[in-house]
């Protein structure tokens, strides 16, 4: 039998999550809402999705559901959750959690206490070069592991019409650089190289037409002893192909040679005094970023069906998120 | 006429100098001294010197010398400066310096005393990709500045027999990675952006062999606003042909778009919204470093003839070794 899910908000992003939904076995969408009855219609016909509603409370009243996603903007979710916890529903929930920690706090220990699962849908860890580079850690291929350097450039935050086309509230938020996108890494550099311990951070606005940060500079030290360095700009350009495949280049330093992850998904590992070589490993163009959205959504079924934790519960994320909190407390801008 | 000088010192670098001073027109060395009777004497046969000494003192006797290059380590320049000068002798003198700052100071001082000219051989700043890049942002061809990146790679640090073949006293540095190389990148990125203001600097050895740092991760921000990143490790490797070419690969972005330059030279550029191209330039693997050598000397000899102040000079190096104190004082390894 198939896992029965609803979705609610049909944005941007959402085309990702109900593509990924549409190739997966084992699950069906049941239902879609949206605020704006023309947006869930077009998308539940574009998805093949039988039911679609303005209101949420209608939707949550169809039988049998296991499930929900929400892909709403973050300002929405904690009502959200509570009301799908509240019908003991499974929860996937975009990130950012919440408009500020207190609120993300909430939120996870309200599904928590209803004992309702919670998994926060974080795709970057679910990259397949992520999943592959984690791999060839573990098995010691450059021996002790020291540095992580990730040298990250959107340029799609330059000029007057920055972030327009794509997602045009970004101009607004107080905070982006790294409430928006920078959880991504800080949490990937969670699964790469475990806990945090020492932060670094200089951020700035490049771009004057917008009210957050755009750019910044992170210096860290895991419990691990790895550093990690994360130089990230919204604003200046990548010369990469697709600046939105792997989101940047990728150096991974150990005591016997080097990893690297290229824009186009490439990896290579040199080892010390050996040429670079490529590492072959599966990787595809379809979906958003190798097709994450996918993994990160089956991660979601699996954990379900099999009982197991989510890699990112709501509780692990918000160790991400103190991270983000230490980073804006570090700086002002 | 030419100018007529002598030099101290025949160890690994000297080949350098003195291959560069047999090509410039104008200039002629007419005596070398070291402390190694067969060393002086193959050297001053190979380059063509008519006079070899041990002593300097003898050799300083000479008639009409003009100037001194003293290639001899750290530790012995006070008190070669101490006799060129008391001879009124311009001085070109390498670095380090001194072994600590004050030393520094004392011999910069009492070159000045002496009113007698005094240059550091830094020979990082003449490169021909950073005159080139200089210009070019001078021309304002990327807009306003914001961040310069350095990712450097020596990867001659790993190993028991690390840095034996070309400079084995490096193991025994307290002080290495800064000291003895940072300090080339601190006088570059002032010739390129200016002075400092903050320093954030962490520093470490990886390989257990030696006595000092062997890696670092600095940022820096400068009086202008720049912000400059240096990553530097001598223990990983660089995928580069030749990683002691460029020492590294440099990103400059600014307000209208980026300047790269490449471990091989190359130069290029990409406008804001456009390809990235390629710059054209002239740059040669001749000598060291682009003929970087050659060209400090040349500056030297220029700056000698027409009374103009050296780049380089005694007092204004001290404001980058003022820098080095700083990374230190930020950092115990």
């Amino acid at each position: 039998m198939k896992l029965r899910g609803v979705a609610i908000g049909a944005g941007y992003f959402s085309d990702f999550h109900f593509d990924a939904w549409q190739r997966m076995p084992g699950v069906e969408i049941i239902g879609l809402c949206d605020q704006y009855e023309s947006k869930a219609k077009s998308k539940a016909l574009q998805y093949g999705i039988p039911n679609y509603f303005t209101s949420i409370e209608n939707m949550l009243e169809m039988d049998d559901i296991d499930f929900i996603d929400i892909i709403t903007p973050p300002v929405t979710h904690y009502e959200l959750v509570k009301k799908a916890a509240d019908k003991g529903l499974a929860i996937i929930c975009q990130k950012p959690i919440a408009p500020d920690a207190n609120e993300a706090v909430e939120m996870v220990n309200y599904a928590k206490k209803l004992n309702v699962p919670l998994m926060i849908h974080e795709n970057f860890r679910f990259q397949p070069w992520h999943r592959e580079i984690k791999k060839l850690l573990d098995q010691n291929l450059i021996g002790e592991l020291n540095k992580i350097t990730h040298f990250c450039r959107m340029g799609d935050g330059w000029g007057d019409d920055a972030y327009l086309a794509r997602q045009p509230y970004f101009q607004d938020y107080k905070r982006l650089l790294i409430y928006e996108t920078g959880i991504h890494f800080i949490d990937t550099y969670r699964f790469l190289a475990g806990e945090f311990k020492d932060v670094f951070a200089k951020l700035r606005r490049l771009n004057p037409v917008i009210k957050g940060e755009d750019s910044g500079m992170m210096v860290f030290e895991m419990e691990s002893g790895v550093w990690i360095t994360c130089d990230f700009s919204r604003f200046n350009e990548s010369n990469a192909e697709n600046a939105r495949y792997t989101f940047g280049e990728f150096t991974f330093e150990g005591s016997k040679g080097t990893i690297r992850l290229y824009p186009d998904g490439n990896i290579t590992i040199q080892k010390l005094g050996a040429k670079e070589t490529k590492h072959k490993y599966m990787h595809n163009q379809i979906g958003f970023a190798g097709d994450c959205v996918y993994a990160t959504q089956k991660h979601f079924i699996d954990s379900l069906i099999n009982k197991t934790p989510f890699e990112t519960s709501g509780e692990d994320y918000l160790k991400s998120l103190s991270i983000q909190e230490r980073i804006y407390a570090a700086c002002s801008i």
